[in-house]
């Protein structure tokens, strides 16, 4: 935890920066492990399954009576819990929808858009410490209220093969079609290439390690899209005199303890409540299971006492977190300041996890500064938007000088005639 | 000119084959390129404008009196086509423009998305045969209306070390802030670290040659975003027994012009309409001054007869073309089906040339298949949506417990209690 008091704006940049991961060694093994995906398909995921999940799997589909068994598994009220959030996120994405709007840009020239769902999209989600059913709700919700028709998702088996029953309860629950026990780059691979069983897709979506993270950039140059670059989990928080210190503090840890390499920045306009704030993390941090996480995150996280909100917002900016929660009295008032982030949670009473799980926002955002010039996922995320044009005769007339000489003026001539071959017959 | 009369199903995915583009030699020289300007900043860009664009330049920035005298090296006539075009393209994008919606997911828990420009953005323009003022247009337009702060332009200049005054005066119009004479891949990488005279951006933004694509995909490993993956450029058209064969053929060679790597794809139900675009071609085509790139791309057209519109919609889906031309007399009865285009022009009077240049819609779309999971360039890509929400203290005591419930069962004891502490305080 490093701590500035008053810091001088010329080392803001110092303050803002991040974790540097390095990834070059990575790239050799992504290419290996697509190569071999590429070459064996579904033998080259099962041998991967020995490999790394040390488990011996004969079908990479998860089996129909697996996903209906999964319903008995899972406890009626983590069921309930997820109806819930469900339909929280489905009322915020669906409300992303929007209408066909035509415009008559110049006299009988109309233009519009209208969305296509994106028809196959992947999800990946990772195996590891936490199941993570949450992830499933946000990237399958808006890929079916988009209209996908094919949502495929990828996970890695446990130990014994299996995959955690309230990842497939939900995932069923949310329109997949079709589950795969899989994990890794070479689950992104079978994604990009498709297998004997796996169907390729045209979009990836989901968390995951660096391994995965780098999967999904080399699978770009395949020509599959990605929901956007990743990095590390990160919150800032914005505190000022009213603010609650163990609200922050809890907020705090509650990204703290996502891995080792989250980041947490603290800011306050208020020295009682910012050394409160830190006192409250050395307390409530002992009682955390995944204490060792937080422990090692908070290493990478900067509390900074600053004199102003306008200050502080700047300094926000700056950084452009993942999640940025505004613990003001007059939050209303910074809102139009905020450039930069993925995420904002306003006041006292809304803390991060709402988002992470139940109030109905999407918790795939962009982190690493990327909220800078990137969105987090959305309905948009599952569409394209293509454009339409109709012009009549008449709208041709009336634009055609200009579209000629425009194409003249560029030299292409061929682009001008299009229009004169027309103008010129009865 | 490959000509398929009734072909089946099975040989499709040979029809929509597209020219390969072989890119990796390309990726040392980005390198190189990308360390020289990192390390060497404007000396750097003043040394590969002697090299590439065999000129000697003192000033990287395009001057003010540089900028001011372009309008008078303007035809007045081309000045009104730009200004005809520009309100046009001003009005389709500014329609994109959302309005905030509030939502209500559960009782007293808010969430909405609000926008904001991406602060910085860079357009690239190629040099080359055309001088590509549209362009301008097309990225700077929608650049401006989201209000980006900073909207600089690089482009090359030509041997006498100058940029042409279309670029010029459009940029200006178009509320461009800088103007910089470097081109190719070291423009892309100054636009990413930016140099002493160069900021650095967020997003860049416009077509450009091999180099330009290799670039700015290096680019993104820095954290820059761009406008989406490229291509050569490319055209379908569907015509049915009322197109008109001179029109069909016009629209086809518009598209074939643009490079030798261009691809055109004409399919017809009919006939006679489709030897007769053929014929219409071979004797458009001597009269180009473009000629030679609109032969040699002419070597990678299909020409497909096909016995249903339902088919040519199908088939076009699978391809995903840039531009759909629909030729068609029933245009509107095969809108809905259409999954997968960058835009699509409508009936006999709606040339391509049109959205080129003029009717509204953006030319900056999605090619070589990336159709099928880009859109093109829209307001919406020079924005980023962020998500807000506020919870009472009684939306969170409605929400509470399924947070609770859902952070145990992924097994995050600090994102729970992040809600515990708020319910448990009074």
């Amino acid at each position: 935890m490093k701590i500035y008091k008053y810091p001088n704006k010329n080392s803001w940049s110092e303050l803002i920066k991040r974790p540097v991961i390095k990834r070059e060694q990575l790239s050799k093994t992504i290419i290996e492990i697509f190569n071999e995906v590429e070459k064996k398909g579904d033998q080259a995921l099962i041998n991967f399954n020995k490999k790394f999940d040390l488990v011996e799997i004969k079908n990479i589909a998860v089996s129909e009576s697996e996903i209906n068994d999964s319903s008995n598994l899972v406890d009626d009220e983590l069921k309930t819990a997820i109806l819930q959030a469900k339909e929280n996120i489905t009322k915020f994405h669906a409300s992303q929808k929007t209408e066909i709007e035509k415009i008559e840009t110049a006299k009988e020239v109309i233009c519009w858009r209208e969305n296509r769902a994106i028809e196959k999209v992947g999800i990946y989600i990772p195996g590891g410490t936490a199941p993570l059913f949450s992830t499933v709700l946000m990237l399958a919700i808006p890929a079916q209220l988009a209209g996908c028709q094919e949502i495929i998702l990828c996970t890695p088996p446990d130990k014994n093969g299996e995959i955690n029953p309230a990842i497939l309860y939900t995932a069923q629950l949310c329109g997949v079609t079709k589950i795969f026990k899989t994990g890794g780059a070479q689950a992104v691979a079978a994604m990009t290439f498709g297998t004997q069983t796996i169907p390729n897709v045209y979009k990836i979506f989901g968390p995951g390690n660096q391994f995965v993270v780098a999967a999904k950039e080399y699978a770009q140059s395949f020509g599959v899209a990605i929901d956007m670059p990743a990095g590390p989990s990160e919150v800032l928080v914005i505190a000022d005199e009213q603010a609650i210190p163990e609200f922050c503090a809890a907020d705090l840890l509650s990204q703290a303890e996502h891995g080792s390499d989250s980041q947490v920045i603290f800011i306050s306009t208020n020295e009682k409540v910012f050394d409160e704030t830190i006192n409250e993390i050395n307390k409530q941090i002992i009682q955390l299971p995944r204490n060792k996480f937080a422990q090692d995150s908070l290493k990478n996280s900067n509390f900074i006492l600053l004199n102003s909100l306008e200050k502080a917002v700047e300094l926000s900016n700056f950084y452009a977190p993942e999640h940025l929660i505004l613990a003001l009295q007059d939050f209303e008032k910074y809102i139009p300041f905020i450039q930069n982030a993925g995420s904002v949670f306003l006041g006292n009473y809304t803390c991060e996890s709402a988002g992470d799980y139940a109030s109905g926002t999407n918790h795939t955002l962009p982190t690493n500064g990327f909220a800078k010039n990137y969105s987090g996922v959305s309905l948009d995320s599952f569409v394209k938007k293509i454009t339409f044009q109709y012009l009549t005769k008449n709208g041709l007339q009336n634009l055609g000088k200009t579209i000629e000489i425009m194409a003249e003026a560029e030299g292409l001539i061929a682009h001008k005639n299009a229009v004169s071959i027309r103008l010129n017959t009865k």
